[in-house]
């Protein structure tokens, strides 16, 4: 460990944390009926985003080798499958507490791992292919998760009117 | 400089890149009608979006001593006002000049930045609080910019249709 390496850490994950405030702070802010309405005329509803974030952030586990999923039975319907594709949905309420369970989880298992963990390879990519690419290691994951949290979040901040 | 250094400063700046062709591709995608449209109804417009993404990238190349900022005229109009505030507008055309130019600007720059020159502070921090706080770098902000870009091209992706 180095402290380089805790910094370039402390940067990525306040990032992360940054924004997973902004996503939560939002959802809970949104009311059911809000989460019901679609983001833009024809566009994916609230409880699709609510589903899909949870949904990816829950792979997050293995990825990142924290553990098991805990709620794959969502990647049918809010990762494999579009919005409205005719799939019956949780209730909100449940999602919800998905959401929250999830980042905490996540929160947890980071706070946990040592700054020269987070340089590790990812669970998704061999060691092989790691050696010839260092780059692709958990933080890498963490940055683009953030992005990806980011983009979508840009698009659910529509909804608060 | 370390190996290190260069692994997270790849990174960041891939992440960085990857969203900025993302964003071009749309841009070059939607036409000059398409962005005079909202984004949702009742919000900003695409051609605001696209002013307000080249002020907040012109703002970098001051903020990350990479030199003088080039479409300072920009900021009245697509930061400190919001979309539709009567203010008159450049010609599309011409942003979407100005948008690939500060970019390309910015990729030049960065292309002769080492990696050591990323971990320095950023010019909107002091000397002093920069030794107390050292996570208040250049990569830092080209991080959260990426997140800034992010937020907003998830946003402009629903006007593509």
């Amino acid at each position: 460990m180095t402290d380089q390496q805790t910094l370039f850490v402390k940067m990525a994950y306040d990032a992360w944390q940054t924004y997973i405030q902004r996503a939560s702070d939002l959802f809970a802010k949104l009311t059911d009926d809000q989460l019901m309405e679609e983001i833009a005329p024809g566009r994916n509803r609230g409880i699709y985003m609510l589903g899909h974030l949870t949904a990816v952030h829950d792979r997050l586990l293995p990825m990142l080798g924290l553990g098991e999923r805990v709620y794959s039975q969502l990647d049918d319907t809010f990762i494999a499958n579009p919005d409205k594709s005719g799939l019956e949905f949780p209730p909100i309420t449940q999602l919800r507490q998905s959401w929250s369970d999830v980042n905490s989880r996540l929160k947890n298992a980071f706070n946990k791992m040592t700054p020269a963990e987070w340089l590790e390879r990812h669970m998704s990519v061999s060691q092989e292919d790691f050696n010839k690419e260092p780059h692709r290691n958990k933080l890498n994951v963490l940055i683009n998760r953030t992005n990806h949290l980011a983009y979508h979040l840009g698009q659910l901040k529509l909804m608060d009117k």
